[in-house]
């Protein structure tokens, strides 16, 4: 058994929770498989205490949805399931309607690199009410990552200001698609390059770097290290200079950099990973400069977040590109995005919806009805100045189009994907934009203002006649 | 292009830093590809506050390593990275040789499921520098996660006392596998089924599951939704009782709960998602006691980690069974594990091994050299009570080894494992057997007190030596 080749040769048909088939096949038994439903994904709240979040993942849920089956293997596993009275759970006929399925259900999704806000769909999907019902688990699991690690990067690009960030965390992250699928997020969010090697390869995603400590500890002195690794490559020099004493790491790295430079080559810059960056960076500036390394960057790295790279900015560190490890690709400070998959409506075959809410105590909380739309106005400066929530089965009245953008986007029909796949870079670019037409008010890393989102009074009194009628 | 498929279906020889191939590259170009080198996986405090962590990920990482291979693929895409210049980053004979590289190193590692405490090798390697090198970002990714989630689960089971814990975190994981790890690393903490179908299958983990809200959002009303899932699944009826109302929900489980026993079959339990666990539990049970269903379970969950779960079971909730998602599957109050992977050794072929360690300012993060061995001590009621990390090249002067046991096993012998996998049984009930051993004041959930973990004098005094030669 080699459970990661097991996993990575898999189907990922069984990635989802038990409930969901358990479920499908109540449906299934009583003949509501042919029911349609429309489900919404969406979070409440923007995650680090943000005034926003960018979406992402929509790429990698749409191939998931157009290449899955339930291979033999998977329903043979099921077909060995037992319930409490260690009779099968599923009946023979059920697992051959499984085995037989092909998703066919119709997407409409904000374009990944979105700015969104609390409550608005990223995604809403109306099928087969089975086909839904499996896909809640696995589109979340995607959704919920990426858009959590693609605002992560954005907020800590925003506090860079410009400067060149690398993504470094796959050794902490959760998990091997943890890494590599963060890496995806983080480059939409805003990161220049990653380096996991496998992300650059799969999603053509620059990859960076140079070497370690060990490199260091492998040779008998720091000298003769750094010397050694401008022999073998001279073209990618970023020496790290902290293994021992910084000042003298620095001092072996202009050394070497006088070597360099008779050889036509050059030093890219040093590295700090260690220690008191402000301080550090200055000295380390320092003394490039007085040595005439002036075009020699500083990187510096060591569990650096937004509100670091803010202060060590605002603070005047000498530091030109961040390299971001753990938390980014942890998203440390809030490791998981709350994003829920909410039933909004429901038809038998030939049947009008019937519109469904979810109750809760917490008022806010109580999902909306119907098949969603987010449509968000702009100033005539082309400012994002709020969303309104509505329904696209009874759109408000003509408004002027040309201050509006409706958000949600048809992007999958009969489970087919109508789209090529965008290119990161187009994402990446998306995202740039729509920042600078996002209020700086609501950009603001902490204390941001809230960003006005509205539901659109017909909705909103639907909901609350359905909200009436269950509490009756 | 299907990113998912193509990471599933994918070599996994890039799953590494690029500084990891640009040092394979400069020790291959120094003729150090000969060398032999030692590096140990450690990290240097227990997460959570704790006083303990438990070790899980080995055979994910050995499955790793033995099929792990350079394909034509990922050599073609090394072969078309640049360096500053514009020109190949790597030459074609070292594309040639990744190639043709096999895997052939040592490694002594704890069996999974071994208690272990900060600065103590999880793992130790010898072998190729360079297969070493490579090998350090897929060894912390993987170990570093699947400990730091089978420590957070073995405290959660410990804070529910005997009580079922189940993971059901799959939705809020961090990527696909983050998911699936966790499921794997989660039953070896001591959970006892976990919602992931997928782990289900790959692991041979029991699954669990009834229903969602959006099941009783289905039907017209909850009464009829109770029914039409006992009539479809009679073998497997938790009901979820808070959609609308709870106690208006217990009440509709209950009358359908005389529908399944005056068929033969029995409502196993009520699920409570939301609102103040404590005061809803108690209410439940009454509810439920006084129509009878005394055998009627109350499955809780919604935000739980070990904190509640130990406060509710203080303050008296009836509560039988928890279902632990978010917190558990990204260990929220603490994402990453910091573990490192630091040289400690390395010689020419046919050379005498020099030892290395990688200084700091902070003296306590200074690594050790050698080979390490841990050796764990024990009273003679078989409490453990300290462990002496020492170098297995010159061991300390023979102890009573009734009192004693060396953690550090050898597992792999030229690339190949040495064992059959262990069921992830066997390793839960090593996690348990451990813990009993574990003085409780290090099991502790709060303030725990520190275990107490030595450096053998010998090779303290080689540390030193090694320091004082750097500063010097």
């Amino acid at each position: 058994m080699n459970p990661l080749n097991q996993l990575y040769g898999h189907s990922l048909s069984l990635l989802t929770d038990l409930y969901q088939l358990t479920m499908a096949y109540g449906y299934w038994k009583q003949g509501l498989h042919q029911h349609e439903a429309i489900f919404h994904a969406y979070f409440r709240r923007t995650p680090f205490n943000g005034g926003y979040a960018i979406t992402a993942g929509l790429d990698t849920a749409l191939a998931y949805i157009e290449t899955l089956r339930f291979t033999a293997d998977d329903v043979q596993y099921l077909s060995q399931l037992k319930g409490s009275d260690d009779e099968p759970l599923f009946e023979a006929a059920f697992l051959d309607y499984l085995a037989n399925m092909r998703f066919d259900c119709m997407i409409h999704a904000m374009p990944e690199g979105s700015l969104v806000f609390g409550n608005e769909p990223l995604l809403r999907i109306q099928g087969n009410l089975i086909q839904c019902q499996l896909l809640e688990t696995p589109l979340l699991t995607i959704l919920n990552f990426q858009t959590l690690i693609a605002t992560k990067a954005a907020r800590i690009c925003d506090a860079a200001q410009g400067d060149a960030v690398l993504e470094f965390g796959l050794r902490r992250a959760q998990g091997v698609d943890g890494g590599v699928t963060a890496a995806r997020a983080a480059y939409i969010g805003g990161c220049t390059a990653t380096s996991n090697v496998l992300a650059g390869k799969l999603f053509d995603i620059p990859v960076k770097g140079t070497h370690a400590h060990s490199w260091v500890m492998a040779f008998e002195d720091e000298r003769e290290a750094f010397q050694r690794y401008a022999e073998s490559l001279p073209n990618n020099c970023i020496f790290l200079v902290d293994t021992y004493d910084t000042a003298q790491g620095v001092a072996n790295a202009i050394e070497v950099e006088r070597w360099l430079r008779q050889r036509g080559h050059k030093m890219l810059g040093v590295r700090l990973d260690s220690g008191d960056l402000l301080s550090l960076s200055q000295a380390v500036r320092q003394q490039l400069d007085a040595a005439g390394c002036t075009e020699a960057k500083i990187v510096a790295s060591n569990d650096l977040d937004e509100y670091e790279v803010s202060r060590l900015k605002q603070q005047g560190a000498c530091i030109d590109l961040w390299g971001i490890g753990t938390r980014l690709v942890t998203a440390y400070d809030q490791p998981a995005l709350g994003g829920v998959y909410k039933l909004a409506a429901i038809r038998a075959p030939e049947g009008a919806w019937r519109y469904t809410v979810k109750l809760s105590e917490q008022t806010e909380k109580t999902s909306l009805p119907s098949a969603l739309q987010v449509r968000r106005f702009h100033t005539e400066q082309g400012l994002f100045s709020g969303d309104m929530l509505y329904d696209e089965h009874q759109p408000p009245s003509p408004q002027d189009s040309s201050m509006y953008e409706d958000l949600l986007q048809l992007v999958m029909l009969q489970g087919r994907r109508l789209h090529a796949v965008e290119p990161l870079n187009t994402i990446q670019a998306r995202v740039k934009q729509q920042l600078n037409h996002c209020p700086p008010a609501v950009r603001a890393l902490e204390a941001p203002a809230a960003y006005p989102v509205t539901v659109e009074p017909q909705l909103q009194g639907h909901q609350q006649q359905l909200i009436a009628q269950l509490r009756a």
